[in-house]
């Protein structure tokens, strides 16, 4: 294990979040905040005194492998979110140390899902922090995904990545890795931008905007409001709100394409055209059940039905009501939306609609080979072949996440709440969607968990937004066994 | 397709239900019950009616290919299903042929979910062929499983089977075929008369120890008392069920070895090892989570625990209390139980220890192979080499259940009741349990799901004994498609 290689990214990486938390810092000075203000400080002076050195270890061999690859992934999301939940605890936002920390990885694994019974008596320092980490945590996700893992050892790795998210072609989207990764940002920061223009011409706060707007970016779902998006009670915030939620559940790729005027490759990609398709039947069909059952007119169940199913299935987790009596029909397929997820090389969480695009097809192409056994038909994605090993590696990820599912399920349980609320609360953080159902739908919140199950659900978060392997790595004993 | 030879086998499986049918006839002749000789006796005539001309159906090509044999035992479970609840119908023990058929099915699929609110004014006649669907049911599935898909164009067969049922090796029992089904049918009828036997040692009345080791050895769970087992409040009864239970669930080549004295391949077998892992640990947790909550004794616990996790495990869904006030975790347990299932090879549901020991170290093998990406670890089972098809096919076959569950929940969701007696409902259904949990848990009955869910639940229950791919190619357009 090359441990100085791990250390050296680690340092740069907590370097970077003192960097980046200037701007929460510099939020609380224009508020005249001290107590913020002396919070942010004092963790960025801890982030430089562990950052600087370790960042500056000499390591002579600088190769990266697909093990250490995984582990400084794994390595930097944990310290990440040890240091970011520093300012919730020392501004006293958050009494206990483990509940900001439960909310750091909340919102470095832009989850959502809050300990905070309400949000509106925190300071803006500590609001725009909570958002912030959101939006870190969505472009780290996209170095992550495209820069990272491709770096790792060429080839192999990006088959390994092809195998971790299927769908995109990480290494074609511009030839240099550098100018990949720039591209990439600068996307996401016009995109939340433009989100922040149109919220404002909505008369939402300045401020109240670029929160909303970090939370859309990164799929996250933190709010400056008790009641969610539901404060505002603003049918075109809510209206542009639902329409950037599903734009940043979209392959980045796509974006590049249609920069590029390549509209038609864009509006070809099967994954996009699944998830358009999904979002579109599950509109329908839950407004149809709303409408006279919790809605007495279509147009509202349509305005909810939207709303909740782009924050559902993009794992966001914004919600525009304060109370959910929906039907059995509509929370069901919402809770499975959360599975579904958004689109690969996304910021958004779940499955990802390529794997499950990809599962059908195989399940699809099993049934035909019953029938034809000498049949070599293979599974195809925009007209292309899927290597086998990724279609079987798309496979055992959906064996992978039903065991973590279940095992998470029974910890939460010894909690005793009510079926709903389980099920959804580690659904919920295993997707990295932040709303759940029951006392963890909209209203609702973390807090009345024990500490065990808040401990249990921190770990599922971060195992979701790592897509799994990372931190499997990481707990793995045979990791750490010498050969 | 050969429809011929489909329709030929097709009339032997329905002249064999005739004759089977004797028994219930009989049942009811002694009991001089009239209205159910007369439903019994029409039954046969139409069986024999339709049996006899398809049965003596000249076939010039009697080479059964994958598909035939597939489609053939499809529509044998659905003809044994369509005839077999007739007398529920005919002798107005169920006033709607849909709810007849729902049992009917329920029972040849060995799930044992029912439609009735009570059975105690049931006829005997009536009472032992629900019971003995479960019988006859069990014996196809040992037949499906071990001769018929074997005799399905050999090599290539055989390698389906293990997709199918893996970790049992049907060609190598014995050498012959119809000797092989042989030994199986003996030990089957052997075991369930040692049960009766135990059961009358213990003062059950005659009748009701035959139905009850019926309902045991096709792991079916239909009870001629209201209460299930709780009716006879005898613990050394529910001890004796428990452990017949718990027999049935096991694959049977290992009573096949254990006759043969082979002891030590039959405990070295990691199934069977599996197997009584997770019922150990399974009661134990269950166990400690009931005593102080549910009951006071930890005797009680015991008691209750050890026969629930039989019951839920290998899917026969007797229990032994008559409702259900047990804290959350032991209930998810009991839930996951029951899509473990029993081992395979056994004439238990569910996905079967094996597959799941094997997605489980496939799991692990691909967390090794991003450490080691040069390493060419196999997945093992018994020593020996697990072909990587077979894994593969058991990973799909996890993903295929998922997508079926999460269909079907949404189908019985419409009814709108909670969410954990929809869950429930669903799981026990498609796993061929018939206990559930809330209002179809102990002293629960599936009597007040709509028309639609019912449907949807019966095919469920047909889709999960029949391991999914003979009833998806029935439905696959692409099955009766020309080439």
């Amino acid at each position: 294990m090359n441990y100085k290689l791990i250390f050296q990214y680690l340092g740069k990486v907590l370097s970077l979040l003192a960097a980046l938390m200037l701007l929460p810092l510099l939020v609380s000075l224009l508020n005249r905040d001290l107590e913020d203000v002396r919070g942010f400080l004092f963790t960025i002076i801890l982030l430089l005194a562990a950052g600087i050195p370790l960042g500056r270890l000499k390591c002579t061999n600088t190769r990266l492998f697909a093990k250490e690859g995984f582990l400084i992934v794994a390595v930097s999301w944990l310290a990440l979110s040890v240091f970011g939940a520093l300012p919730f605890y020392l501004t006293g936002a958050i009494p206990h140390y483990l509940d900001s920390l439960f909310e750091a990885v909340s919102g470095f694994t832009t989850t959502g899902a809050s300990i905070l019974r309400e949000v509106e008596s925190l300071s803006p320092g500590i609001l725009f922090w909570r958002s912030f980490t959101h939006w870190i945590g969505g472009m780290g996700v996209l170095i992550f995904l495209m820069a990272i893992i491709p770096a790792v050892a060429g080839d192999r790795a990006l088959h390994l990545l092809k195998a971790e998210s299927p769908g995109h072609d990480p290494g074609k989207l511009v030839p240099k890795m550098r100018q990949s990764s720039m591209l990439l940002y600068v996307i996401y920061l016009v995109l939340t931008l433009v989100q922040v223009v149109f919220l404002l011409a909505g008369g939402m706060p300045l401020f109240d905007s670029i929160v909303t707007a970090m939370g859309t970016a990164g799929t996250g779902g933190f709010s400056v409001m008790n009641a969610s998006i539901a404060g505002y009670n603003s049918l075109y915030c809510e209206v542009v709100i639902t329409v950037f939620m599903f734009i940043f559940g979209i392959n980045f790729n796509i974006f590049y394409l249609i920069l590029i005027r390549n509209l038609s490759g864009a509006f070809k990609n099967e994954e996009l055209r699944a998830y358009f398709g999904i979002v579109v039947v599950s509109i329908a069909l839950i407004t149809v059940n709303l409408t006279g059952t919790a809605y007495p007119t279509i147009g509202q169940s349509l305005r909810y039905a939207s709303f909740h199913v782009s924050s559902y299935i993009t794992t966001t987790g914004f919600t525009n009501i304060t109370h959910m009596d929906w039907p059995l029909l509509s929370r069901m397929i919402v809770l499975v939306l959360m599975f579904v997820g958004g689109c690969s090389g996304s910021t958004a969480g779940g499955l990802k609609v390529s794997r499950i695009v990809i599962m059908f097809k195989e399940i699809k192409r099993n049934l035909f080979q019953i029938i034809h056994p000498r049949s070599v038909e293979i599974v195809k994605l925009d007209g292309k072949a899927v290597d086998k090993g990724v279609v079987h590696g798309v496979c055992v990820y959906g064996c992978i996440c039903m065991f973590i599912f279940c095992a998470s399920l029974f910890v939460v349980s010894l909690d005793n709440m009510d079926v709903e609320t389980t099920i959804a609360a580690v659904a919920t953080c295993l997707n990295n969607v932040g709303l759940g159902l029951g006392k963890v739908g909209p209203g609702g919140n973390f807090a009345d968990f024990s500490l065990l199950s808040k401990g249990v659900l921190t770990f599922a978060m971060l195992l979701g937004r790592l897509e799994l392997y990372p931190l499997l790595l990481l707990i793995s004993p045979r990791t750490w066994r010498k050969v």
